[in-house]
């Protein structure tokens, strides 16, 4: 456990794949770049996936689901697409094994198939395969569907939920009537997975538009949300795409409008993956370990008794019996832990693991009929009489998820720097941190830049006046505002 | 929409591919033998996932999950496993592609992998191999996990839901400290199975031990739960297995025990799959099309109303606002058909998809403040006055469930036939039905049957007197009870 505290700040990597070992939340797997999800990762993943799914839902998605295998032929229809995504796909040429002469267990020549199939990197070309036999008429439109799947993308340079071989994600796909119901539907996306980012995980971001560089296989626009980590490196942590009329002409996907015409589908695409909880460790951990945003924290609340022998035991239990009973009546997700290690083990433990609040309990408070609260963002500890144990509870654990929005922006805030001078921006991504500054708009800027400093446009900022601008660059008017970072 | 309407016992095959389609259940992918699953039926398998995720959390489980690949070698460490798996495997050999001289995608040949990789066709070797790194003492044990995934197994005569080359499922792998323990999980998920069933689904099963021609490729024991459908032919619909030590072997999985000795570990597995709505169609469906359960239908009560002109729709519209409210807020689902088809067809429509209760309302019903209820599995109308609504609506649905499974038991019970004559077992297993008689243990006598009847021991029926049985093959003494059918 020791491993963990250490400053995050120092060597981030290392003290990052020790909290996601020592905190239980996953483990690489035996093929290379691919990830065990662990229980106490997992549950995080589908308190994540449990909000975003009513989110989606309220906004008039279903889910469904596609397979896994698409046909090689179908990769290629989408120029663009194929290229963003041939040189790391998974190639299932082979469908039986058998036993050879020597005994050892070989691919079954006789099974080779005659077109090989691709493990889904993302699912855009079997969705629109059989949107095209779904599809006539303007009435079948819109079409708004999402699935939670799995997806494959061969790593080399691999990091457990932030970039591994396989990974869990959603994948929305929507057909559309107009282009304009498209763009809004791409926008609105943004919106959800902003406010999921902010409200839920506690994590501000920047909302923008992917320069064409950096936008997605196949896209007409790409529209992101960018999250600053503990080293002032950018995360990427969620996309929506408008895709236009691309993958309807790839699968020649057209519908009769109103007028009784044919026309080509719009459509767009979105995703956020496990790769969240990367995002939420790399956020608000510290040299202590894990801090999860009590929305989202597998336990809300720690109960940790202190005693030195079975009467003080029996007590502590008999007091805390109808206090526990009324917290799991509020919704409040509670572990007591009753094991033998010392108080200071657990309180180490539970910290390293994240859990917003700790409740201690001994003899004395329990003749004082109180309880002591320890909260894990602030460190503060609150003595707290019986009767306002519960609202006292409540309000905590919504001050927490205040709190680690509050210093996870300030943090921000803080080491994002408005900047009108190329040596300044060099200086800044040396140093770490986000450059917001005026692009001319030339992808041969952005590629200098790039070059010379590692850092990317993360995105670029909606609505922002750049009249009196000049690219940071080349010194011509800008064209956009833009954030540059370097990333993960 | 035609088509389903046909007797399911005239011609099930294509009866059960009709309603699977017209329904808008699932769909062929482009690849053979996958499955596209469609938003009402992902409704449906999200419904009796929910169910069950909560009865296993409810009994100490976790859920996690592990990656899709599998090396190949990994396969090979299990003697039976391999056997049973190795002929229906999807394999990865490559990853990457490229485009060739004549500007084809190919496989890239430079990117073959050393070792070849499996995907899933069950996850047995890869969780022992991680459980290997887990367990190490007793006090790491039991781990009760369980994920939720998708699997793949090649098949050739595929048939959407019950026969599909990837398919989704629950997968539960657990690691005892003693085989007694072991055993005792295999038998109270093998209870939690049938409660699923009976219960949630409406669907009686028998339960037992698979002979051992038919259990699990590496377990000791596989309990079972086995259904009959509509044309009186058997389907396996869930399997928990009792694995001893077999995998802890394979793996070298020890612990030490409270005596400070190494043992290997003891384990479980067992999962259901989407096989399940296979298998609700089979048994409820009709001429009309599907019927569903209450508690697993995604929308259990539908309204359709009925008017001529806009004056009476908005008078039913104001007359259904405040019923709809109190009904959502009673937790029903509810869906409003206001499109412009005839009551007629949409009636026809939501009989298809099996909705359990239809509300009719039209001017005459508003004037009489009450509604017309029409049940699915019935076809009875009833006309409810308006401040019965809402008690009408929950006993109802509370009838339908009941209904269904007596319906379905009657039909299962009257097409169960006590046998003691292998003449009659012919004639039964020829006409379809379940014989339930005695079985002297031998497989040869199981293998005999099975070639001239094509029937399969389903399950041996467990704690049942056979001292006065003798077996209707061989005549000499039963040592088990067994039913024997053909089987999906």
């Amino acid at each position: 456990m020791k491993k963990s505290k250490s400053n995050p700040l120092e060597d981030i990597s290392s003290w990052y794949t020790n909290i996601v070992n020592e905190a239980g939340l996953a483990d690489y797997g035996p093929v290379k770049g691919t990830m065990v999800i662990k229980p106490y990762g997992f549950q995080i993943w589908d308190n994540i996936k449990n909000i975003f799914d009513k989110m989606i839902k309220s906004t008039g998605h279903v889910n469904a689901y596609f397979p896994l295998f698409i046909p090689k032929s179908f990769l290629a229809k989408e120029a663009k697409h194929v290229d963003g995504f041939a040189k790391e796909c998974a190639v299932v040429t082979h469908t039986k094994l058998k036993t050879d002469s020597n005994k050892e267990l070989t691919v079954d020549p006789d099974s080779k198939l005659e077109e090989e199939i691709i493990v889904r990197p993302t699912s855009e070309t079997i969705i629109w395969s059989m949107y095209k036999k779904w599809i006539q008429s303007y009435r079948d439109l819109p079409v708004l569907i999402n699935q939670w799947a799995n997806v494959v993308r061969w790593e080399m340079r691999t990091r457990l939920f932030l970039r591994t071989s396989e990974f869990l994600w959603q994948e929305g796909h929507t057909a559309h009537a107009t282009a304009k119901e498209a763009e809004k539907e791409a926008l609105d996306i943004l919106e959800l997975y902003r406010k999921l980012l902010e409200d839920f995980l506690a994590i501000p971001v920047f909302t923008g538009i992917k320069s064409d560089s950096e936008k997605f296989a196949g896209a007409d626009k790409t529209y992101c949300i960018e999250a600053m980590m503990k080293d002032k490196k950018a995360l990427q942590a969620g996309t929506s795409h408008n895709l236009g009329q691309n993958f309807a002409k790839a699968f020649n996907v057209k519908f009769q409008n109103k007028n009784n015409k044919e026309e080509l589908v719009w459509a767009t695409s979105w995703g956020v993956s496990t790769r969240l909880i990367g995002a939420v460790i790399l956020t608000h951990g510290d040299s202590k370990g894990l801090k999860l945003p009590p929305k989202i924290a597998p336990i809300q609340l720690v109960i940790i008794p202190i005693f030195r022998n079975k009467t003080q035991k029996e007590e502590i239990k008999l007091f805390l019996k109808p206090i526990i009973l009324k917290l799991k009546n509020l919704g409040i997700r509670i572990k007591q832990d009753w094991t033998d290690s010392s108080p200071g083990y657990k309180f180490n433990e539970w910290e390293l693991k994240g859990v917003p609040l700790r409740v201690e309990v001994g003899p004395r408070d329990v003749e004082k009929k109180s309880i002591i609260l320890a909260r894990r963002d602030t460190g503060e500890k609150i003595s707290t009489s019986e009767i306002n144990i519960e609202s006292s509870i409540k309000s905590l654990l919504i001050d927490i998820q205040k709190n680690l929005f509050k210093q996870a922006k300030e943090f921000r805030d803080k080491n994002t720097h408005d900047v009108f001078d190329y040596g300044q921006l060099k200086k800044i991504i040396d140093e770490g941190g986000f450059v917001r500054c005026g692009w001319d708009g030339n992808v041969d800027t952005e590629m200098k830049i790039k070059e010379e400093t590692k850092a990317t446009i993360r995105c670029i900022l909606k609505n922002l006046n750049t009249s009196s601008l000049n690219c940071i660059y080349s010194g011509k008017p800008a064209k956009y505002k833009v954030i540059f970072a370097k990333a993960y």
